[in-house]
């Protein structure tokens, strides 16, 4: 992140440079392609590293436009034939990262551009261990998320073998990267679902603001911070994995997919008091019913002159905080899905919940257990797809992701 | 066009002020909403005019992000509630265009971000004049395009008595106005279609280049520009329509809209030099195959070694050029749209074609016949919806768009 950040700061004068006319050079990107050599801006020359200790995408700030793909593995295909595909993936994601073609038949598609904080990161489902004979290495953490009361899953959108999580500040690279991938993919695995989400463009909102979803809710508030001194606890895996986890698992985390339809016709019905009655802050700027900023504490025992609770008891903001489940924590990075018209034309449109941790069983089942039971919230979405993956730490240089769990 | 890259100018500036910790106000945004008061970046703070000759949204650079969205008007709703809702739409497009929330009951989604060069563009199709009882003033512009053999129009995607295209380079600013223009639709109208589409982010690319479509391929270089002394002339209906040219059309365009989808899983199995043979341009840079740059003219008449044209009698470039088609000219906007995997288990994915003429039968009729016939291309796409739209011209201060056709 602090590169991306550097990376980002320096594209900036050079952004200003090329307004005012000099000719600024856009580092590495500038060499990596023949042509033309002119600057980029902050947006298309932001470069997020392949390597290092966790994999990117999972603390990256949100990006403007990302993709979702399971896959399952071919029939036929195991360990060695998984093995070679996540050694071509890797491969591709660290060049398209770097902003260089992929190594073979690029498609194009992302010529001109620079890397746009292009990520890419890989995560394994629980399916994908008996499929190659690793069933002895797969995490506990792996088994399935209990049912929940409220769930409309479709298996078909949910779960699979392999996931990937591409995300990138420019759509045409996140397109070339989804189609790299999947042509990587050859005859090794065959895609099982994708989907398509989005968030803010970078520059259309003043930094940094945390983001709305599409119910016009200010959404991710409550996400530890990496300031925070249990934020690496929470979300990754130790370096040297506690008892029960495996040691392929270091650096990792643990990333639940939920694809959450907002039913957004009979939300926008809702007045704007209700709405936040629903949620327990204000719509404008995120703060709790009970005052101050969006980061102001929630006063969860005031009584309004009514005497009933200010946040009301089944107020999102109430139940999903971390202090009503335990101190649980999961950093929520999700994208906005829009698809158009639904089949019951209504819009196809909600929430791709991403959310990461150390461990599920202590961030996102406690807090959606407690969702499912007394969330005001839960009569306006609907959770139709599900998927709960592994996600290896980053791969170190010279080596590919999963290398820990598949050779060793 | 002027006014917008004005504020960007400035807006970049004040980016740089932020970056570098300086206070810079956002100029008008900043008024038009209570809090924060914080500078936007040029992206978030660009505004496109409502008013004018022109509609938005036709001469406005490409956008990251647009919906189209087509209505057709409700049983018993005619001209008196069609114009109606078209002074609530352009109230709600003036106010949105401007930053400000729309006037009834906005859903917050645009909140934080600035206008984010945000269009609004409404037309016509041939049922609304019926339907309206005012087949009188019908333009024959809009008699129904020919059938292309090539055609696999999907009736319920195509069409419709009224058309909004809604562009931004913020995500869920363009969400934002489609939702918005969708309620105040009320019970006048009901959504036909409506489909997403997406460009390059402003900024992930060295500026001024000419953007790439899905395939990889350079797109949009043999658009007039409007430095061009018939650029004028070409677009758009003059503001003293020629005879057979209803009077409220002064000032207007003609929108085609095509849903072409891409087959990319058979284009990307041809090797490089077949694409470029396919398209007559070098995929890296657009220029002919003829050589020199994108803009280069192409030599059409040059033999190879091989006394074969160099740029095949088959090239989509040559059988697209102007030239070949009686100096016809439309300008091209279009949007690439990605709706996930199809029902057939390839990409849904291709263009939004979108283009823009005084006159359909001179702009896109000729060419797309010519195309339909021999253009090397079409085995790889495919046709799926079509749209011919009337747009009039812009309104002025205090007036609504459609007013001239709806209420003289």
């Amino acid at each position: 992140m602090s590169r991306r950040r550097l990376l980002g700061t320096a594209g900036a004068a050079g952004a200003t440079g090329l307004a005012l006319g000099a000719a600024a050079g856009a580092g590495t990107y500038a060499a990596s392609r023949p042509e033309p050599a002119m600057a980029l801006t902050a947006l298309g020359s932001a470069a997020v590293p392949f390597y290092g200790a966790h994999q990117p995408g999972i603390t990256t700030p949100l990006h403007a436009r990302g993709h979702l793909i399971a896959f399952d593995l071919a029939p036929g295909a195991g360990r060695k034939e998984a093995a070679a595909l996540l050694r071509r993936w890797s491969e591709s994601a660290r060049a398209m990262m770097a902003g260089e073609p992929a190594s073979s038949g690029d498609t194009g598609i992302a010529l001109d551009a620079g890397p746009s904080s292009l990520t890419v990161t890989f995560g394994f489902g629980r399916t994908f261990f008996d499929r190659t004979g690793l069933t002895g290495r797969r995490p506990a953490a792996l088994d399935p998320l209990p049912a929940f009361s409220s769930d409309h899953l479709d298996p078909r959108r949910s779960e699979g073998d392999l996931w990937v999580q591409i995300g990138s500040d420019d759509a045409l690279v996140a397109f070339h990267a989804l189609r790299t991938l999947q042509k990587d993919a050859g005859a090794a695995a065959r895609v099982r679902w994708q989907m398509n989400g989005f968030n803010r463009s970078p520059g259309a909102t003043p930094h940094p603001m945390t983001s709305r979803n599409l119910m016009g809710q200010v959404d991710g508030t409550g996400n530890p911070k990496p300031s925070e001194p249990d934020f690496e606890r929470r979300i990754f895996v130790p370096a040297a994995p506690p008892s029960g986890t495996p040691a392929w698992m270091a650096g990792g985390s643990y990333a639940v997919v939920r694809r959450i339809r907002m039913l957004l016709d009979d939300w926008e019905k809702l007045a704007l008091a209700k709405q936040e009655q629903v949620i327990g802050r204000r719509k404008s700027d995120g703060a709790p019913l009970t005052g101050g900023t969006e980061t102001t504490e929630p006063d969860l025992d005031r009584l309004g002159a009514d005497g009933k609770p200010v946040i009301p008891a089944n107020a999102h903001a109430r139940i999903s905080t971390p202090e009503a489940n335990g101190g649980a924590a999961m950093l929520r990075r999700p994208f906005s899905f829009h698809d158009g018209i639904g089949a019951d034309g209504a819009p196809d449109a909600g929430l791709l919940f991403i959310c990461w941790q150390a461990d599920p069983l202590k961030g996102f089942v406690p807090v959606q257990r407690k969702l499912d039971r007394g969330d005001a919230l839960s009569a306006f979405i609907r959770h139709e797809a599900s998927g709960l993956f592994a996600v290896p730490g980053g791969a170190g240089q010279g080596e590919y992701v999963g290398q820990r769990l598949l050779e060793s």
